[in-house]
């Protein structure tokens, strides 16, 4: 099954991390600003269909097309035993549970600008690698991998094997979010939009930080979360 | 008009804020735990349906609406000066034309954790509030201050004549933006989703400071941006 990406970033970038492409409709108005894409189609033999803009509207008319949809290879797990073999430091972020597809894509976008080597999200009741993932995250999703495990718990018990920090969010919790020394192997867990992280998970990690809230609401969004977590790392290792 | 607020959190903060409610309607499951809504509704002489979860879904089909929904006061917009008046230390944002109801309602959920004193948006080609931006900010529109204004540059040159620094963020900027003292009188400019800030306004700032990146793709979430700055802020004044 081919995966739909819609977007001028998301395709631009589909094509630049040589993505397989099988179909690309462009609207005549993007010519121009995606004429990396149309080369790289073209030079892999890729049809090429040149609407017009309403013509594009009718044929994806429930898409923020922007002018460009293409159809490509579907989106590929990672294999985690693959990413941290060899690598001295990883920098791994776990989703336990999340839902929404702005929240994945935006947390790939974050783990791309801050180096973390792979996401994990779980097979069962989380989002998973689409079209509304990987346009939000504007190319990120060509860049991150992203690993699906059965079993939550059990990959981090494993990760804990091979010396890797398990961080996870409580409000609760009395160490600060900016006392994490981002420069030891670690993997940040975040929870999920409703429910923040589950009970298994929790018991799992080394570490529980929170970030101040100082207001009457009482939890951020989870990509807010996720990327301030994420920074702190960063900061750590630069 | 009234607005349609939708979802337990929103309208469970909206009655702590005392928001005029016209109508409700709740699904039998949640009788129990949206007791505060009901008894608020009663107390105020409003309208309680309560409907069966599939009678829910006929009435809401497009929503998610986790089985309350309410009919309550339009959302209004805050006076600039009222809300600066006599306010010492005041911590401002300014959104540049973001179009992403879901990045309102994340920025509004961090500004009140953050204790931002008020967030200002343009009239024209900018998100407004409305009944999705409320559901994402799980209540925070109840507390945040919102100015819409007409002209946003004028109203930044007004701002920095009250002795606050404005700040903004550019990926060529030479300054880090964890070296913003935000002890300062500040506002932070967000740009919009697609196109940053406008030159106009990147003229009018103070200071322009980057978020290092250090991926393929070349920028962040507008919201995730966004509370990044808040955060340092934050972290200036406790």
């Amino acid at each position: 099954m081919p995966s739909k990406i819609i977007g001028k970033n998301a395709v631009i970038n589909a094509a630049e991390s040589k993505r397989k492409f099988f179909e690309v409709f462009v609207s005549y108005q993007n010519l121009n600003s995606c004429e990396s894409v149309l080369k790289y189609a073209e030079s892999n033999n890729v049809k090429i269909h040149i609407l017009r803009r309403n013509e594009m509207d009718v044929k994806f008319p429930k898409e923020k097309h922007q002018g460009i949809v293409a159809y490509v290879e579907e989106y590929k797990y990672a294999n985690i035993e693959e990413i941290l073999e060899g690598n001295e430091n990883p920098f791994i972020i776990i989703l336990d549970g999340l839902e929404d597809p702005q929240n994945l894509g935006a947390i790939l976008r974050t783990a791309d600008a801050t180096n973390v080597d792979c996401v994990i999200i779980p097979k069962n009741r989380s989002v998973a690698l689409n079209s509304t993932v990987a346009k939000v995250s504007t190319g990120a999703i060509e860049y991150v991998p992203v690993a699906q495990v059965t079993n939550l718990t059990q990959t981090i018990r494993r990760i804990k094997e091979l010396g890797v920090w398990v961080v996870g969010t409580d409000s609760d919790a009395e160490m600060d979010y900016t006392e994490i020394d981002g420069n030891m192997r670690i993997a940040i867990v975040v929870g999920s939009e409703g429910k923040g992280i589950s009970r298994l998970v929790k018991e799992q990690c080394d570490y529980l930080v929170k970030i101040p809230m100082n207001g009457k609401v009482n939890s951020l969004n989870a990509s807010v979360s996720a990327a301030l977590m994420m920074y702190e790392v960063y900061k750590g290792r630069h």
